[in-house]
């Protein structure tokens, strides 16, 4: 099921709701995306962002106004692994009724009569994670990213051999994905030894890092033993979001060596609150990555002539850093990169036919990173570890502060935006944190 | 809390359910261990194996025969993740009064009344995965099979630099976790390019092995952000299982650089339904391996004066196999090796420990596997690609078959046994696995 231009795009329709109507508001009513909030009445429930409100699904669905083929159930819930298992069809329809149910037009009124029932302010709200997470996985699809991290970790062999033929992936760690918003806990762990012979170092990460992915999660899914063809792929991708994807880089370089990064991750992976659906993407979609003169054709799983036509995401992303001295100065965040997800080596349906090509089951929203999107400018290396060289060529702020990783009480914003002429723009919300320090231990 | 010996591992405890009585049982009494089961008229519950029967747990917290700290909405759940999240306290006093209930004593006598409510003959019973796995961890715990693949993979550093100071481990994919029965299916995949520059095979994968571990599972846990420390990591540990890490060899060698195992691991791991208690394992329970000479003492997080006393576990452990040929001809299968869980380099206290001194959060369920546990000896080399070395020494059965990896129709089973003088010898159930074959494919 391909993601169509209709009229929920149509950038004449506007909303009741004023501040959706801001040409910069992240949420008008073309793009309408899902997520989990509360109040101190009401229990995390699935909502819908329209400018800075939320629309309230459960209390939507329990007056009647949303389609028959969602049933309440699925809205009864702290998350949105229940309306994603319903897949994507019945998502599409949902966001369809959604546009007319928010507009300014006739189809509108029953919710106005009900607003205040069914619209909360999102000033007013706390938002949860979007999904119960319990798959995440962690692709290495930013090209650029791959090259200019291996060139710092592996000099002798930047780009590994397999990187043209194999979408690499890690399993990461689900109970720590967490909403975008709030502390992240620098992590304790032990660092390379240094000396060869020495004992490795033991405490608090001094290389902390953010890297800049997007995230996409799984409507349907598959059993085990049977695969998705990349043909079908889009029928089980719901929507994207923002996913920070913190790494300790001191702790990466002595643990992973043979299996992979563990520790360096799982201390937190962060998401950003609201899932923008495939369908408000529609627009945005662009021709998958041109590979280079001399690159190989992906294998025959792989390749899908629409994929390779549409399959690409043309999604402005930034990366802000404020300090917590920025911040006692009244000082705004200030921007450190810039890229754009058309840097993505592989397609989200290369993505998910390659996961499952062994016959492992995808679930109904699991979690899926593509890796860290940096691009082929200074501008766009998406983690502190590209932007510094490995630290050796630290950032200079506006404020005289210097950074080669991450201090104490830095916070990071993701953000992420798409713009087409004759479109209307839509955005992805915050993705944040900030980072504390350490606990405190003892000894080695 | 330290599991203790007390009367429930009394010798000469009896049940009333003849065949725990038997000596050659993996259930009798003293062991108790817990896993979910269904029959055509039960849905998926809780129970405990004793002998060949099944303790129905849901009827008997209805019948009002179990502690007061098990409230029965734990066991209305096709998991054991609620019981586990109660923690190890409740779990110690269930198995406790299950030992008296199921004993031949006058205790038991509430059981043998309402016997046909509570008591299931495991023949007629199917079994299930015995948690819901959110988060599957799997370390590489076992020093000999870390060398043994070691010089296989990478010859130029059998055992790399990080082992005796890290407790290796990588992220495992929770789907696909499935309970030790029935079949699994052979994964297609791109392997390793016959030639550099060419480009790699796909196809069914044709080094298919098992790997022999224990895995066990969490009780209680911590939030994120916090961590358990080694001297409360026991606290957190319900009991084990057997665990069957099938891998795909071609796959893994192709797709592992530079992020780890994904999906030469992803299309299943296999455990044993039924979980057996760390206070059933107490009186197995051994000083942890002793380091050879010149090994670095572990970092201070990961030491424990008590835990190096007791934390080692005495299980017997072997592997058989069983051919399609095999059964055709009615013969039975053959023990391809034996091991034991004392060859681990790390105990599972230190395993926690080191898995939450980053602040990542273990779930109630979670499943923690060992890493493939073989020993010095060539008979207890505990993988396919150990035991043939890499292939290029295929095994010969007594039927006249020769295996170099696994082919369709092999039968793969997992057996663990404790033994020690003067205790009731307890077992692990099976852990099954019948391969078979890869789903056709059009082209590459």
């Amino acid at each position: 099921m391909q993601p169509m231009i209709d009229e929920t795009h149509d950038p004449a329709r506007r909303s009741f709701i004023d501040s959706a109507n801001n040409p910069e508001s992240d949420f008008p009513i073309q793009n309408l995306p899902f997520g989990v909030f509360s109040t101190s009445s009401r229990d995390p429930r699935p909502g819908a962002a329209i400018g800075d409100q939320i629309l309230d699904l459960l209390e939507a669905c329990r007056h009647g106004l949303l389609p028959q083929d969602i049933p309440q159930e699925v809205l009864a819930q702290d998350s949105l692994n229940a309306l994603f298992a319903l897949g994507r069809g019945p998502m599409r329809n949902l966001r369809r009724a959604l546009s007319a149910l928010l507009s300014e037009s006739d189809s509108g009124k029953a919710v106005r009569q009900l607003a205040s029932d069914l619209i909360v302010p999102m000033a007013s709200c706390r938002v949860h994670r979007p999904t119960r997470v319990a798959n995440y996985t962690d692709f290495y699809a930013g090209i650029y990213h791959a090259r200019a991290a291996g060139a710092l970790l592996t000099p002798e062999n930047p780009l590994p051999a397999n990187y043209k033929w194999v979408p690499i992936a890690y399993h990461g760690r689900a109970s720590s994905v967490q909403v975008g918003q709030g502390p992240v806990r620098r992590p304790l762990g032990q660092k390379p030894p240094s000396d060869a012979g020495r004992p490795p170092d033991f405490g608090a990460c001094e290389r902390l890092d953010f890297e800049l992915e997007l995230g996409f999660y799984v409507a349907g899914g598959n059993t085990l033993g049977s695969r998705i063809v990349v043909e079908d792929a889009g029928n089980h991708i719901v929507g994207f979001s923002l996913l920070n994807d913190w790494s300790a880089r001191d702790v990466q370089r002595w643990e992973m060596f043979p299996l992979g990064p563990f520790l360096s991750k799982s201390f937190a992976t962060s998401v950003s609150p609201w899932v923008v659906t495939v369908d408000a993407l529609a627009p945005f979609r662009v021709p998958a990555m041109d590979r280079p003169q001399g690159d190989p054709r992906p294998l025959d799983y792989l390749r899908d002539t629409e994929d390779q036509a549409t399959g690409g995401l043309d999604i402005e992303l930034k990366v802000l850093l404020s300090t917590a001295h920025m911040r006692s100065k009244g000082e705004s965040a200030v921007e450190i990169l810039t890229s754009n997800a058309r840097h993505l080596y592989w397609t989200p349906a290369q993505m998910v036919a390659h996961h499952t090509v062994n016959g492992c089951n995808l679930q109904p929203g699991d979690l899926i990173g593509t890796g860290t999107i940096s691009g082929p400018r200074d501008e766009e290396l998406s983690s502190m570890l590209e932007l510094t060289a490995g630290g050796t060529r630290p950032l200079t702020l506006p404020s005289g502060e210097t950074r080669s990783f991450l201090a104490d009480g830095d916070e990071i914003t993701l953000r992420g935006r798409c713009r087409r002429e004759d479109f209307t723009s839509i955005g992805f919300g915050l993705c944040t944190g900030t980072i504390m320090e350490a606990f405190p231990f003892s000894s080695a």
